[in-house]
């Protein structure tokens, strides 16, 4: 089947690329290491040239192959690929930013092979405390796509990862969201404090250990805050109450335990409602389950998958923007 | 002036060494970074034995030449020093604990030059969430030596640091208290996280770029916690409206402000009174003042400095161990 677009999900540390077909069809995809901080560095010729450029390097990598097959094809990127270290700035767009505003928004750059990359901008809210998103907005676009017409009533999306995003929509668009630094902060703790000496990695996932963390995070003692309750991680293994191999997990549930009370909380505060909505999830598989199992601890209904975010986002973000030609929609 | 005591205070980074005389009067005192992580390792001769062990090396460093001269002298130490990981393991004492019921329960190990090093134990609160202090139960205990007979009302001492202390006492005895794990999370933040990555360090307090951080912690954006609001000193940063020399103090703020927000509530709770006690600060001056500026803004009253804290406390320590002969009081 003849390709229609090249989608490449470029973060900090990988770069997923898509060769998608009429409706956004996969036809293959492929996963590389080479995220916008650990760009390839061997110079090599592409098209003719000498080239050093480890943004050229990683895209001729990525799909080279396929544009050498298919010269015409058009390629739309989303990610940090656009922020001021990526490839080539893409400005924050402000909320509300729903397909169109973004789709009319793309920055572009041309490869060295004369090809237009077409970069997603990422999403800015304003707030007292601003927030920005970059890949994120492209996922809760592709995981609207994805639901069904008459779905009704509240939804929140959550991208967990080491900014876990929380984004709220609203006829298709993203309205609000905020961010928590539960995954980076679970990363530090774990690898540059006192808390990570005693831990034992490698173990699996210890399911009592992580849910003991969430309801430390859900009882009174949770109430001052992650700051406190921290030093609780190596307290229970000093007195013995909690082994070294469920010290990672006992932490990970704390943290993310005081996400979503946090969560919880303000949901009720803004929806002046003791309602909280449903929630959909895009992400890590795995790190989504222990997203579902927390959420539901935390008073939460449970959580939906979202599948196919990033290539559904990026196809209609294609769409919008006339790179695709005349073509029919995903779904 | 004869000497009557040695006192150490040795800690994970450093050690202090106090020569003392009656009624604790300081003769000299020393400061070295022999801490039990970074001990001295190079061997030489103690005692006419040639001696590698890094306890011996440092102890004698610190007051060896004091032994010299007067080899009866007693020595008390506190701190990391009667840890797991320090020369003798000190068991914890409970809570409630106080100068009767720490002083006569001191670790001794004998030194290769054959005087004891008694060693003060740590504390331990056996909550639901078990406490441990090692090094601030004797400075509690020398504060309150330095207090006032009539010094009345309900009174927290806080010891700011890389776990900051919060300690209520009752009739001279530690009754309980709280750890906040805000300077190390300061320190891991700024060395290994992305907000590290845009701060310009080294630049000279910056008092506006601080209280704006504790006031985001007062605000109800900081209600969703630490987790939530650690990401703006990312994006204000981004969008201009913190410079990078404020972004330093601007993580210090906030996350002072979310340790002292949760403080005054659990005391409020503890309490069951809009009443906040009375407090004392011990610790390094620079960061009591930052403690101090912070309080007031987070509606405690003005923090009072307790001085000589440490050798108070092993002195009274020492005496209720009956280490010291017949000698009359600190004060």
């Amino acid at each position: 089947m003849q390709a229609q677009l090249i989608a490449l999900d470029w973060g900090t540390t990988s770069l997923r690329a898509y060769k998608l077909a009429v409706g956004g069809q996969v036809l293959e995809q492929r996963s590389l290491s080479s995220g916008i901080m650990q760009l390839p560095s061997v110079p090599r010729m592409i098209a003719g040239q000498r080239c050093a450029d480890g943004f050229e390097l990683a895209f001729d990598e990525a799909c080279g192959d396929w544009l050498d097959a298919q010269p015409g094809l058009a390629v739309i990127a989303c990610g940090m690929v656009g922020s001021a270290q990526g490839w080539s700035e893409a400005t924050y767009r402000d909320t509300p930013a729903n397909v169109a505003s973004l789709g009319t928004a793309l920055n572009t750059v041309r490869s060295l092979r004369g090809v237009d990359v077409h970069i997603v901008p990422g999403v800015i809210e304003r707030s007292r405390l601003p927030n920005v998103m970059r890949g994120e907005e492209t996922q809760v676009l592709g995981a609207l796509q994805g639901l069904p017409a008459d779905a009704g009533g509240p939804l929140l999306i959550g991208l967990p990862g080491s900014h876990s995003k929380w984004v709220e929509v609203a006829d298709g668009c993203i309205v609000h969201f905020d961010t928590f630094m539960t995954g980076e902060l679970f990363a530090v703790l774990s690898e540059h404090s006192i808390l990570g000496r005693t831990q034992q990695r490698g173990a699996p996932f210890d399911s009592e250990a992580f849910d003991r963390g969430v309801r430390v995070a859900l009882s009174c003692e949770g109430e001052n805050g992650p700051l406190s309750t921290l030093f609780s991680a190596r307290t229970l293994g000093l007195t013995g109450e909690l082994s070294p191999a469920g010290q990672t997990d006992y932490l990970s549930g704390l943290l993310i335990g005081h996400e979503l009370v946090a969560l919880a909380n303000a949901q009720r505060r803004r929806r002046d409602s003791a309602d909280l909505p449903s929630i959909m999830l895009i992400g890590n598989a795995q790190l989504c389950a222990r997203y579902s199992r927390a959420l539901e601890r935390c008073g939460f209904a449970r959580a939906s998958l979202a599948e196919h975010a990033t290539e559904r986002g990026l196809w209609h973000l294609a769409e919008a923007a006339g790179l695709l030609g005349r073509t029919p929609a995903f779904n």
